[in-house]
């Protein structure tokens, strides 16, 4: 028997709101092994997207020491969060500290929030003399277009009169001009990378007030007037170093934070999944995989533009059969097959409540990576 | 590339309630060839077990013509019921005399009702010279242990002053004595042979009256009525032939219908899916497949004692995996491999409700054939 036919890779993303990545592959495996026994190498593999658990994900690739820091929320009350450091590579998931898990509804200010909280972490590393920052930006609350992060490290948004504009997206429409005489010095010399989980522009119906304003609290009119703040901070910027902001994917991310950051510092941009992918060394993990069994709360369109399964499908050897296992299906076997993707099977096993499936995801989860298995070895005739 | 590998056959039981075996069939090889294409030869083979539907299955594998029969429900109403021939075999589905679908919920009589349509089906085909009858039971909605069967033959039983006893499960304690003179004279010289869905004994806590009365409307106290009606029916049998009914697995279904045809008829009782994967040649379609699907509305317990998903996979070659889709799976994966089935899939393809499912059963049984035909193709190494 060709002993590569055994090694079994599992690599899902968390299952957003019921359970994390680890705790997903770890399921898997156990039910790989249940189908498949010795006869089967697993590797736990768990992934993200640049969202929330991403943070965990790269420092566990990384072997790097989390510490907590003092700084702020959207709202510029003090939390702490953390930051990862291996060598002279710092991560820091800014959901940390001006995420939306920390503002509940009745406090959103969509107008107000900001990202200064994410632009101190930044700092904190800059301090610690990192050279490469690697930064995950899903989840903010705020709408800032990255003026938060930017006066954290230092610049000055001034209005006509030479005035700070007030923080957040309200003050964008006053920016006059930008001084970055006070910027911090190490600001322009660290490499920053960007992950992103989605790649909407900063502008627009597809852009960061449209498509993400109104779950951070945003009205119709709120909508509008934060549309047109980043419109006019992106003219700001296009007219002081020559980058039109509105021309890079993603930017729209996390209230337009790439903004700033994209016109004024050194910043790769690029989808979550692949950082985290880059950072495990996913494409030798699974070199010698028989098959890849990846996942994720919900298997939708969504999945194929820069979230972990598709990174994973475009890691994993070309002819190495990659599975999802996911809470919900929602692309036909077809549209499956098309991306490349095997099979996509849901965990559900019957009729079932949403509630219900979350409270047996660990249990699901494990039993349809059993089912996944079984069929592995029967089909490629692998002994269990 | 090895020919064989591409046979596979799709032999599910209905989904009941839902889609017919043969619209289930169907979908499941459109799924198989939307996955493997050409790749897959595709043998469908629609199955059931005893019950609803096994006439139509019969008759389409012994290529039997169905006509139309005058007849009474179990309630004595007259109504038509079918009966299939093919040569000198006939095929009755006793549901379409005395069965529950006929009888609304508030008519339903559990002490009075009775299989004399059931024997007037009977009659009929002995006097058509059938040599064989092969009789299904499942779904009645009488109780009397098959009193009403043997009468319509001519059998005539008596209370103890000679006069004949009232019809139904309320007549059985008053039978003193069986008188055979009038029965039809072919009526011992026809082999029959009964499709049993279920294995549960006359009498007791499995019995017929404990487990099936319910749904025929009996109360509590008519359960207790009715199990003691059969106990002294089956004292009366042994008394006149010797032959113990309450041993007889089965002898509890359709309201205890076995009890006097053991006792005084050429029978041998069988699981119904077993009747139906004879008729069909199951063994002979399925031995160069490399894959067999089968499939039903609910995957559990009750699936390994004599239903569809048990006979297939005993009558498939021991090799070839067998995989089930199911409306819901209730099995464990374990629980699944322990009765020699590779995989069992629901068709749910995320958080839904029964009623969301029923709507869409086709295209979700059409979509999971699909995705296990998608594994198979990829994991055995067939091109698609």
């Amino acid at each position: 028997m060709d002993q590569r036919k055994n090694v079994i890779v599992v690599a899902p993303d968390s299952f957003k709101g019921s359970r994390s990545a680890t705790e997903v592959a770890s399921a898997m495996a156990a039910g790989v092994r249940d189908a498949l026994g010795s006869s089967a190498v697993v590797v736990e593999c768990p992934l993200a997207d640049g969202g929330e658990g991403t943070l965990d994900a790269l420092a566990t690739a990384l072997d790097a020491a989390t510490s907590s820091v003092a700084t702020v929320d959207a709202l510029g009350r003090k939390r702490h969060a953390r930051v990862a450091i291996s060598g002279r590579t710092g991560v820091i998931e800014a959901a940390e500290a001006n995420g939306l898990p920390h503002v509940s509804d009745a406090e959103l200010q969509p107008m107000r929030a900001d990202s200064y909280g994410v632009g101190l972490l930044a700092r904190r590393l800059l301090d610690d003399d990192v050279t490469e920052i690697l930064l995950c930006i899903g989840g903010s609350a705020s709408n800032d277009g990255g003026t938060g992060f930017l006066s954290a490290l230092g610049a000055r948004f001034l209005d006509n009169d030479g005035h700070e504009v007030a923080s957040g997206a309200a003050g964008l429409t006053d920016i006059a001009r930008i001084d970055l005489t006070q910027l911090h010095p190490r600001a322009q010399q660290v490499r920053i990378r960007v992950a992103l989980d989605v790649d909407n522009p900063l502008l627009g119906t597809h852009g960061a007030a449209a498509v993400f304003g109104p779950q951070k609290g945003a009205t119709a009119e709120d909508v509008k007037a934060i549309d047109a703040g980043l419109a006019h901070l992106a003219s700001i910027l296009a007219a002081e170093t020559g980058i039109d902001v509105t021309e890079i994917p993603g930017a729209g991310a996390a209230g337009g934070l790439p903004a700033c950051l994209s016109a004024f510092l050194d910043v790769r941009l690029m989808p979550g999944s692949d950082m985290v992918l880059n950072a495990v060394g996913f494409d030798r993990l699974c070199a010698d995989a028989a098959l890849v069994i990846t996942g994720e709360g919900s298997f939708d369109s969504q999945s194929l533009r820069g979230k972990v399964v598709a990174g994973v499908r475009r890691a994993a050897p070309p002819h190495c059969p990659v599975v999802v296992i996911a809470g919900r299906v929602g692309l036909t076997p077809q549209q499956t097959r098309d991306a490349g993707i095997t099979a996509a099977l849901s965990i559900a096993a019957g009729p079932a409540q949403l509630s219900e499936m979350s409270i047996a995801t660990t249990e699901l989860v494990r039993n349809t990576a059993a089912t996944v298995a079984s069929m592995f070895g029967k089909f490629a005739g692998i002994n269990s």
